[in-house]
């Protein structure tokens, strides 16, 4: 006998499994964890998820999110002290504090997302007219870095293409050994790339 | 150089992890999706959870929930056909799903999770006061059923202890070989319980 769930919590169970990496069992767990939950803890959830949404925009130059108001910049483009002559393309939001807290100090642009050919996923879906509008002022170095994989490997490609006509230097992040890897361990693409890009000590 | 993040999104992000089993990197992950989502579409998953907290709750006999308005019993418990008889005890919402799934035709009483000494959690956050006020009316068998471990046990011991003055006949699920699964990958305990409770065939 198969038991039908109220159809609000089935609702809530199919809008959590919406979220990356969430199928349908964790969704279930989810709900029947709120429901254990108080109505006043919901509503802190909801309150957080209305204040996000109403604050969070895109900067309508780089595309990350910034809460300064609507259609204002953000605060890493406003910034006169940083570099305003390298721009960092990347893929997501998240590529982007990664490499803020790896000290990097010039513009970014966000792609939302890669070149996916098995998902029919080209060049459209990109950020890249937009990207190519902002190459006027003073640009002298695009940053490209995806994850070192396939679809960031042919995203880089693509890019590169588009690009070149700019007379911009065009570099993309080392690959090598990662800090604190194990050498056996390694991959022999990983190696390969470590050895052609070896340095003098 | 650590990048702040905006309130707004670090607490939703703290929101987030509150919730079992995501840890402070996936929610980081779900709420940088969320960023790639419409405002819409926030919308629509707030919508979800509210009308989700406004309709649900507890069915004031069984605890399981319910969205038959408020303080009116659940359709298992309004439901003429079931046996009422018998009341199966479960730790969860989630355990009565499963049992019910699996052709149990009788009554319910979620007791709100199990005995849990390594946390302090004995007896009184259980709803057994509730479980014993309902044992007067023709009620002739509880079903103890349980997860198949330690915890399950001891609550199992010692909700026997609490319900054997009322001469109700105190049953659990059985132990055995799972359907399915591989005789020489079980373990010790559950082929002991398997020969123990060993049938004619």
């Amino acid at each position: 006998m198969f038991m039908r769930l109220p159809i609000s919590i089935q609702n809530l169970i199919n809008e959590f499994t919406r979220f990356p990496g969430i199928g349908p069992k964790t969704s279930e767990r989810l709900v029947f964890w709120l429901l254990r939950r108080s109505k006043l803890q919901v509503r802190i959830f909801v309150q957080a998820l209305l204040t996000f949404s109403d604050e969070i925009h895109a900067c309508p130059v780089c595309f990350n999110f910034t809460n300064n108001g609507d259609n204002a910049i953000c605060a890493l483009c406003a910034d006169p002290k940083r570099d305003h002559s390298s721009i960092c393309v990347l893929a997501e939001c998240l590529d982007l504090i990664a490499i803020e807290s790896a000290g990097y100090n010039g513009l970014y642009h966000v792609l939302g997302g890669t070149v996916n050919p098995l998902k029919g996923e080209m060049l459209s879906h990109l950020r890249i007219k937009e990207l190519i509008a902002r190459l006027t002022g003073g640009i002298t170095e695009v940053i490209l870095a995806f994850d070192p994989n396939h679809e960031g490997e042919m995203t880089s490609h693509y890019l590169k293409q588009e690009l070149k006509g700019f007379g911009i230097k065009i570099t993309r992040l080392a690959r090598g050994l990662p800090q604190g890897g194990d050498l056996d361990y390694a991959d022999e693409v990983t190696l390969a790339e470590a050895l052609k890009g070896r340095r003098e000590v």
